[in-house]
């Protein structure tokens, strides 16, 4: 066997073989091929696709070139979620705490964000003293006491997908759906829960822009799900505008603090009532997604889900005193408000270049490595629909430096129409998508 | 501009511009681009395809990577023709001279062999004492005085056709009818002669296997032509049977001055003189192809083409006793023949296999820089359609040692059909594909 006769194959449109599959994958993660045939074959996949086998023996290989965590020794159902990415999408803070106080185990793994935002490993570590970097045994010790552990990924999980995912930045074969659902779900199995909910986005601000992609990249996940042995639901939710009300990573940690708090509510509650309705529903620890809902309803209501949190900060070093101060999580020194150039209704936002607005402010990454300003960011003050009076905040940005804030205003400006009629808004949750046994 | 924005352009099935172009072969000339980027290029090529006029714009930048050959200071209109190679073609020994004798210009660059048999440069090097790699200005001067000189490629010409054409090697990249068809066309572009006649073999042995494939890539190139400032006209040759009797390097060349002798005849006769018919015809010095084919059928009866041949042997440091006494090109020490195992008729020749079976002898590189055996090769006493008696030699094969000799009989005898009925001979001249302007 030998990785040109697979890329042929492939070119030709011929199916690969778990052989083959296998032998590239091993490959890869030896570092036996040079990078050019890889990137040949990439190209092959992208243009002339992968069926759900090959999909899940990708999957499966990728997931196996490094370490799968070993959470045999957690008892019980173990629970993960995965986002594609939005912004001002901070689901993980609300819903991990809520369902791991019903005594459900969380152990999710986090990357760092580049783009929009930080991910969710920067927001943990925008929280004065806060360890995202855990070995797998102070992991597994945590979430035998606590039921939640929220750490970064190791440098030990899915290697493959790692080098893989770094060389199709550079060959444009990123937007492939067969490539893009083996690489988030190979970290969700390496990860090791028996169920994953996914929150596929959809919109200007998501991965996927159409609602058709986003059903046919859930839909080929959720189907690996049962030939990788995990129990798989899909969410898919807009992002035609914010998540939350608050975008960067001292923000959104206290827009996650007072949801929990019962202080405040909105889409992003919304979302993480969902997603963990249906972590719920896979552990089986209720019937309907209604039922999960006012669960984890309830746990805000009796304070649980903030004393997780609370409970999670103290195991991983960060401050609990942020939970009662948020002045705790100082924000940027420089503070400008958008103000709204005319009355009339807010129609449309473009999310990805609010996205581009977080960035400039400090609050996401230009490039791999960047420092964050966690301080940095944007407060929402309109959603979609809204009536708006001329000279109203439209939102306030904090920064580093005024020029950095009046850069990012500009950008946020552009993203924002106001008409003098309202228009439709659309819905929060587009589609939900389960295996079929569950229907 | 960046190359992953191009690699994008063609992933989408959109046209390159004559920039995107310029840009890449520039890059790809000074290393500039890491080859994972040009394999997914490549690969993006393979499977959208390029038009006529990005096959164009990548011929004139590939040949403009290097040196043009400049052929200014020769007289005349200078001639040139490229085979895309097969079995027993030595079609440039006998041609050459002959076009040359006439008065018109054959300056022409060849390549060394890898594969079925050696290429002309290594045809030429077996004659003891000839010398390939000649400077530009010695090539210049010798064409001054000679009208003819046959050399090897210098390193100089095409160097972004070199690069990628290793490249499309390793990563399943090379049979691309707009790939090969300006990989082809940047050489002759380089090579600086006015009208190029293509041989574009089909067939068993052939690099395209259907004359539907061949009528394309002919077309391709000779499309090109107006668009490169070159005159084209393509051949379409059979490749179902060897073109000539004798295969190997010093066998061919015994062959070509038995067949400039007026000694010989067959299909390597007629191929040569029709494709130096079209030579003639694109420098004009004849109004039809049956016209040309006779002025050099002349010059095989006067003895002139023979006579350039000597004069190329002087010029290049050949021995040109060879001309008469060919036993100074000595042939392999050991002699197999391989008799037909029953009666018949020979209605089939795998012609790529009878080329391993070459290969075998010793005659063919089985990777870059082997050393051949000048004295290797097959000489064939059948060709297709002949009767043969059962115990009848069907061939001669010579090589270094009995164990090589009888391992390429082996290849050869399962390359050979005899059947009892007589099955009809394919044309050898399939098609002529010359620009609209000429019909």
């Amino acid at each position: 066997m030998n990785l040109l006769d697979i890329i042929i194959k492939k070119r030709e449109k011929q199916k690969l073989s778990r052989d083959d599959i296998t032998f590239w994958i091993r490959g890869v993660t030896s570092d036996a091929f040079p990078d050019y045939q890889n990137a040949a074959l990439l190209m092959a996949i992208f243009l002339n696709g992968m069926d759900a086998e090959e999909t899940a023996w990708l999957t499966y290989e990728m997931a196996h070139s490094g370490v799968i965590f070993g959470l045999s020794t957690i008892p019980g159902y173990k629970v993960d979620k995965h986002s594609t990415g939005g912004v001002g999408d901070t689901s993980t803070l609300v819903l991990a705490p809520l369902v791991a106080s019903l005594g459900i185990p969380v152990i999710k793994m986090s990357g760092r964000g580049l783009g929009f935002s930080g991910g969710t490993i920067d927001k943990l570590e925008s929280i004065p003293g806060f360890r995202t970097a855990l070995s797998e045994e102070e992991a597994l010790a945590f979430a035998q006491k606590s039921n939640l552990v929220l750490m970064g990924q190791t440098d030990h999980l899915t290697p493959a997908d790692q080098k893989l995912y770094a060389l199709r930045d550079v060959t444009g074969t990123v937007e492939s759906l067969p490539l893009i659902a083996a690489s988030i779900m190979s970290k969700k199995v390496a990860a090791g829960a028996n169920g994953i909910v996914l929150d596929v986005k959809c919109g200007s601000g998501g991965f996927m822009k159409t609602l058709e992609d986003a059903q046919k990249l859930a839909q080929i996940m959720v189907d690996m799900g049962r030939r990788v042995n995990r129990d798989v639901n899909a969410i898919i939710s807009s992002m035609e505008q914010p998540l939350g009300m608050y975008i960067g990573n001292r923000l959104e940690v206290i827009e996650a603090i007072s949801i929990l708090k019962g202080e405040s509510g909105g889409d992003l509650l919304e979302v993480s009532l969902t997603l963990g309705a249906h972590m719920l529903l896979l552990a089986k620890a209720v019937q309907t997604e209604a039922e999960g809902k006012a669960k984890l309803l309830e746990q805000i209501k009796n304070g649980q889900g903030l004393a997780k949190l609370e409970e999670l900060l103290i195991q991983q070093g960060g401050n609990p005193a942020v939970l009662e101060d948020t002045s705790l999580l100082p924000l940027s020194a420089c503070m400008h408000t958008l103000a709204a150039p005319s009355s009339g209704y807010l129609t449309q936002m473009d999310t990805a270049k609010i996205g581009r607005a977080a960035q400039e402010t400090g609050a996401g990454r230009m490039y791999k490595g960047q420092t964050l300003d966690f301080g940095a960011g944007i407060i929402l003050k309109k959603r979609l629909g809204e009536p708006v009076e001329k000279g109203e905040p439209l939102a306030i940005l904090y920064s580093a430096t005024e020029g950095k804030c009046r850069a990012a205003a500009e950008i946020l400006a552009q993203a924002i129409t106001i008409s003098p009629q309202p228009a439709p808004v659309p819905p929060l949750i587009l589609d939900i998508i389960a295996p079929e046994s569950q229907n």
